[in-house]
């Protein structure tokens, strides 16, 4: 999308689906203008608690080209079911990812439907990943240790055509980050300090 | 680590840091007797609330051979901060990937920990992951939507030599189903009902 054409559809579409949808394109433009206001970073924290039970804060994150600090502290929990030797305090860490997945593909679904003038009426998602846990138990070094796979269904309701309410499912999963994430490698480094 | 080992330590290793150590190994027998027994599959769902607002819960899942419900249904929030066009109701979806990852580690290491007899002190975890929002916002064919990079960094202490300690959070990596998940691809479908 040009430069020119994100400016005209600035000019043509007002607030939808919740979506303050002129600051969605002024962010756009001014990213489009000074690339290193694209840069962010985000971050989590993690707490052992007892058993498989940990507990993360998420506050701050850099971006647009200076820090941020959330609107509050979020803080959650993750724990296994007794089934994998814990007390289900919470949901499992790979219940979080799969929960991520969903939650990324609805904000840009939403996102998406607004800045094509297309009001939402509901959004669902189901999502589910298949997982052998010998990989994990050190029983097979055939099995991986994380998903097989993952499939996600979203049904979309909203004032548009059928097709058109696919189409933004489409690019919803076509600029998804967790999507991403997921369907393709990331670098990760894990450091370790002791004592 | 052969069967007979497994047994051993069965016998050797009392329920530790939390962890009912016992049942982690005859889990891990149970298991290595009946390889359908680790099939898993976890599942979410996702409302959409409003703008980039949604809502999650996390219910059932099945596993060893049957079906399971969580002790109670949880629910979990994500959003965008205002920097991002959202409200900042909650954390963002990428946000819960890296808190995910951590927690997976976390889990492992205190399970590791009681199967080696270590009596663990503290685990804490810090985890950032760069991303260049250019993909996203669809200004660079160049720029991917996901993370660039993801770095964690742990801090372990427990009653064990320093190169034990650091062993059991390298195992725990070697055995994490999230560090799989966003170091390798998962197969990810995603279909899509309208109206």
């Amino acid at each position: 999308m040009s430069h020119t054409a994100v400016q005209e559809q600035t000019k043509a579409r007002p607030p939808l689906n919740g979506v303050d949808t002129p600051n969605l394109f002024a962010t756009i433009n001014a990213v489009a203008g000074n690339p290193p206001l694209a840069k962010f970073q985000f971050r989590a924290r993690n707490s052992w608690v007892n058993g498989t039970h940990s507990r993360g804060t998420i506050e701050t994150f850099y971006g647009a080209g200076s820090e941020h600090t959330h609107a509050r502290t979020f803080t959650m929990d993750a724990d296994h079911p007794a089934v994998l030797v814990g007390e289900d305090h919470a949901p499992l860490p790979v219940e979080f990812v799969l929960f991520g997945l969903v939650a990324c593909v609805t904000g840009g679904i939403a996102n998406i439907a607004a800045a094509r003038g297309v009001t939402l009426e509901s959004v669902e998602a189901t999502v589910e990943g298949d997982m052998d846990l010998r990989g994990i138990l050190g029983l097979s070094g055939d099995v991986r240790n994380g998903y097989e796979s993952i499939r996600a269904s979203f049904t979309i309701k909203g004032n548009a055509p059928d097709e058109k309410l696919r189409q933004i499912v489409e690019q919803a999963k076509a600029r998804s980050a967790v999507y991403d994430i997921l369907a393709n490698k990331v670098p990760v480094d894990i450091g370790i300090n002791v004592g």
